[in-house]
């Protein structure tokens, strides 16, 4: 049976305006065999570290081979490069503002260039100023999915933007580290992960967690094993510790979203309220 | 031309997270040919009953043969069992929460069973607490696109979850039903079938409708048949009895939801407000 | 390879309910090697001409041959058409009340039918009042997809709806316009093309522009052209006069929405509040 020729999308465009599906029927157009599949259109507009946080913890599932499209593109129209890089076996195609530090972090860098061949560019008549996602990502996408070879797209950037993600901060015996993302959920998703506390600590299920002031209470294991309404903290299935409520949202139980501090340390936390 | 393989997705994960595309990823890694197509992501946080409905009024529309995964899962990480039931020619891997209880009022049982069988069930240290459908459902359901055989997936449960589900009450000539579901268009939909009405009165387009304590008129034939702002009720294509407003929200007009009080009878409503 | 058989999906269904699912189900029975995208099911319900909008720019950039099924349909189960249109190689499906209108004034009309052969229709009895996209559109749209010629489908009709689209008035020296869209980014697209300025003006770009009675400035490039927080209007990638804010929301500043007024002249435009 012929491969599939996968593409992922992810973008800020959001679902209602035409940007999205005017990316896909121009993809079909280079590449009438494309099986186009929506990662997200749902980033807040132009925040790169929110698209780079659902792109690590969504791209690495798909099949090797696929080809992943990232335009969340707040420079649009500048000069910001249009990168093509190889991580652990999946393409990327995303623009040089350090949407893909997360991806970096968690797969092996196989090769990377800047797109410049203009033979694999529109025309300079041909691209709008504001929607490079149609008129640039999408016949790039094409191209890829038809096999071009990345090599031939351009020459290895000399250097690429990362972004500086916040590590969690060790401080008399607490770990200090932030929320990075509130889900649909609710749950408060913080940088700190399952590794950071078993580094430090030989029974992290015993350790006890602060979020945004209040306390949070042990370690528990799934949503379920505390009563409706409850608040607990776990392990989640990005490794991370989370921050949640069983049937609830803790972000309105925190009142924490995107930078809140969560500690953890082996003695509980005092409820300042009580 | 080869045959598709067809799945659907239901869940309750919304459309900004990473979760409905990691979901994706992992099926066409382990079914590459796989066809996903959403039913919705939308489904409220944890409502079971809502999915239900969503699912009963979707789902057997496709073909024959095609595998519906269903991931509204509040229970995720606790010891409730994941089950594959074929009904009417469809196949469908759920949770054991109910959420299957309209369909299985819709079409006939062919087969259930509980999935126990470690050799289609990664091994628990990769299974998280928090997302089985992307550690469990994903991978069984590339499992079943690919062919096997249900019945080599575990033995049939000794019983399984069904929802109560409300059903109109008839009381002093009065039929009495409620707002099972409000739609996008703020339609009010109710559990009083056409069904219910033929088996009591000869000529239901006669009867007088009340929602919410507020007269709503005679039953009619579409939304264009009143005026625009016009409150009726209808048939609607799922054979039950519907409150809308032709080019309005039902909804706001009625102050009502689901739970809301819908009575048919005979003679007409007062307007107590009039 | 074998062709694709391309079916586009525009609705005012919203995402969070079975309708959606529901026509892909049906369209998929009928034609079981549909490949369905979506454009989008966000058309604000009823809005005809905001979903000739999203229609027109999107669309066309899909490979020839494609089927665009339009459910924008507030006349749903009254006598109102169904048309089939043949436009620039594109087939469009949709319900007679203008919602083709953008597309007829960019792609020239190959041929048109009124959907009235009853060999492709349901039977009555099968056809519900209030889901026409199930009952009928999902139908047709499989038919079509299996081949059938649309000059079989019924005949040409003796007219068919057009809405009137605003167009931009002159007076005075100024060109006066209305925004016509407002997108998730808060972007504000008038109905004034570049190609209306080159008719008139000769240096386009060196215009000053105003929206809601506020001065916006000079035609810009691109966003990234001005400061972070400031406004600034571009052409657009719909080659049309947009309003926008560079990383903020033009909609907000400009306490502005579809209808609100663009004027654009040689000289500047004062701020009033200044």
């Amino acid at each position: 049976m012929a491969k599939r020729r996968l593409v992922t999308l992810l973008t800020d465009f959001g679902s209602a305006d035409p940007y999205v599906a005017a990316m896909k029927g121009t993809i079909l157009q280079y590449c009438p065999m494309a099986d186009i599949v929506d990662i997200s259109h749902n980033i807040p507009p132009h925040q790169i570290l929110h698209g780079a946080f659902v792109l690590a913890n969504s791209a690495p599932c798909f099949p090797e081979g696929t080809l992943h499209v990232v335009v969340v593109d707040p420079g649009v129209g500048t000069d910001r490069a249009i990168l093509v890089g190889q991580f652990g076996g999946h393409l990327f195609l995303f623009p040089d503002n350090g949407v893909i530090s997360l991806i970096k972090q968690m797969l092996p860098l196989e090769g990377i260039v800047s797109v410049r061949n203009e033979k694999f560019l529109p025309h300079t008549s041909e691209i709008s100023h504001t929607f490079h996602g149609r008129d640039i990502f999408a016949p790039l996408a094409g191209h890829i999915l038809n096999g071009v070879d990345i090599s031939n797209l351009g020459p290895a950037p000399s250097r690429y933007k990362l972004l500086d993600m916040p590590t969690p901060q060790e401080e008399n015996g607490e770990l200090i580290g932030r929320i990075i993302y509130v889900d649909h959920f609710g749950n408060l998703i913080s940088n700190i992960s399952q590794e950071d506390l078993r580094r430090r600590w030989a029974s992290p299920e015993a350790l006890q967690v602060q979020c945004n002031g209040q306390p949070v209470g042990k370690l528990a294991v799934t949503y379920g094993h505390v009563a409706a309404g409850k608040p607990l903290a776990l392990f989640n299935s990005m490794g991370l510790v989370e921050v949640a409520v069983n049937f609830g949202q803790a972000c309105d139980m925190f009142k924490a979203g995107v930078g809140a501090e969560v500690r953890i340390r082996e003695t509980k936390y005092l409820d300042v309220d009580a």
